[in-house]
């Protein structure tokens, strides 16, 4: 028996998961990130006691980090991460020297995108793109079944498109960006602002107090019927499909799979994303519209990507 | 010696033209299109009398079309186009049979995309990205070296990326189209709607008819300095370098090349652009920025890639 683990190494938290080729998740284990503004070796210390708790003593064969921020095209370096303190370090070779095994690292998206293409949504699909929902969006690009990472291995950064002009201001720098529209975060904003204007269950949700308003109440509120709720979903599954009808007029991809936390509300989300799509795709009636489909591999697809990296996986 | 024809059958006019293998045009006949609700006996008529000009009795060996419409992925049909009779109908076939001569058969920008990758501004880069400016935009996706098709042959329509919630109408049915803010359409726009409120060189270029400007006048006033002309040029030169950033941050190529009419104002138009690149680029600090630069084959670009097509080009 090997032991590969996969490492989710997120803006919030570390997730280190015990993962079979066939994607199976075993053991899990779970640290703070102890933020960006502070030492590297903190995080680094955080990512090894994760590893270590799953290992629990076992020999491990490989580890793969899926990491929030930019990877280089070789794998080797974490260029830039918002909520990460590593900025161009030579992430994978120092762990695999700490860890006396070996490490594969690339972006969280871009973990998920292998799971998906190997096991999961994308499987057999020659051209997908996967768009992830979380806080903000991130994205990959698989053609030939292979994940594109580009020059500079920041291929799949959609979240990042301007698709206002002057838009809402966003945190790399930039406004009007699709994520700013099309997210966790933009979710809750739409939710919150109408808290306490019209009737609606977030109100007890929250307690009153709209700034405590969370992606889950929201879809809990929907699922239940509530007219705001459902009105937030609305809005950011609709902004979901024009950003797609723009990724879609430029590719013409097989498919379209989204992850991320938000996909958990699967059609609340999705059905009027594909509504949007078939509106707003170029020539939608002279072509085959890509289906909208949810991710296999939820809140686990970077470790089970990560371990895939690891393992070899060639996609 | 093997005669090799290509011919850009665009919404204005059919071009077609003797292409030699390194790409040297010989000799080109020229004919006016049809239009788009005619019999289309009508263009394959004008398309067999250009071909028949150029071959001037010799035994044509392979004719390559660049049509202005999506083609399947096949490369078969034209599926639609919105300045052609064509929709659907398998124009290929039926013109090998017409003419005798092998036929192949891709859309105007696929085929300028292959004449760039083989011949010109991206011999010898992986992946590039060629947005061709014309009435409207056009464009190709270049990847290791191969031109993306897509599922249905339609990658590359990056001139529908909606870009303006309720923006500008577009003949394509949407609203706040790309092409709507960054093409030769909309120079000539943005320079009309000056004349007669500024002092302006266009309004003597013009005859005082601000409908009667074209392309061209705005791209000669500009290279004398006119300030509404430059102005004009520099709007539509921002948007270029801003939809161009979308494109980058999905994509991350090694290069963007800038084909069509309005490129051959060259840096009057890529120099604000390439700044609005810069300044819209997800993490264009921490990244190489791609380079924009002109396409090498103008006029030419779709004979040259139709005939390099044709001969079987792999690109």
């Amino acid at each position: 028996m090997t032991l590969h683990i996969g490492v989710d190494v997120g803006g919030t938290k570390v997730l280190a998961g015990e993962v079979d080729a066939d994607g199976t998740v075993r053991r899990t284990a779970r640290r703070s990130t102890p933020g960006r503004r502070v030492d590297a070796a903190l995080v680094e210390q955080a990512l090894t006691e994760a590893v270590a708790e799953v290992a629990d003593g076992r020999r491990v064969d490989g580890v793969g980090l899926a990491a929030a921020g930019f990877v280089d095209a070789a794998g080797e370096r974490v260029m830039f991460a918002p909520h990460l303190p590593w900025q161009g370090e030579d992430v994978r070779a120092r762990l695999e020297d700490r860890w006396g095994a070996r490490v594969a690292l690339d972006n969280d998206a871009n973990c998920a995108a292998l799971a998906e293409a190997t096991l999961g949504a994308g499987r057999g699909v020659p051209d997908f793109l996967l768009v992830t929902m979380g806080t903000g969006i991130g994205g990959a690009v698989v053609l030939d079944g292979r994940v594109r990472r580009g020059r500079n291995g920041m291929a799949g950064e959609f979240g990042h498109a301007q698709v206002v002009p002057d838009g809402r201001s966003c945190e790399c720098g930039g406004a009007g960006c699709w994520e700013q529209y099309a997210s966790g975060n933009a979710l809750v904003r739409h939710a919150r602002a109408r808290v306490g204007l019209e009737p609606t269950l977030l109100e007890a949700l929250c307690d009153g107090d709209p700034s405590a308003l969370t992606g889950p109440m929201v879809t809990a509120a929907a699922e239940q019927g509530d007219p705001v709720a459902l009105e937030a979903f609305a809005s950011v599954g609709d902004w979901l499909g024009v950003g797609v009808a723009n990724l879609v007029a430029a590719l013409d991809p097989d498919l379209v799979v989204i992850g991320g936390g938000v996909s958990a509300a699967a059609d609340l989300l999705l059905e009027p994303a594909r509504r949007a799509l078939g509106r707003s795709l170029v020539g939608a009636a002279h072509r085959a519209v890509p289906a909208i489909v949810p991710a296999r591999f939820g809140p686990h697809a970077g470790i089970v990507g990560g371990a895939l990296l690891v393992r070899g996986a060639t996609a």
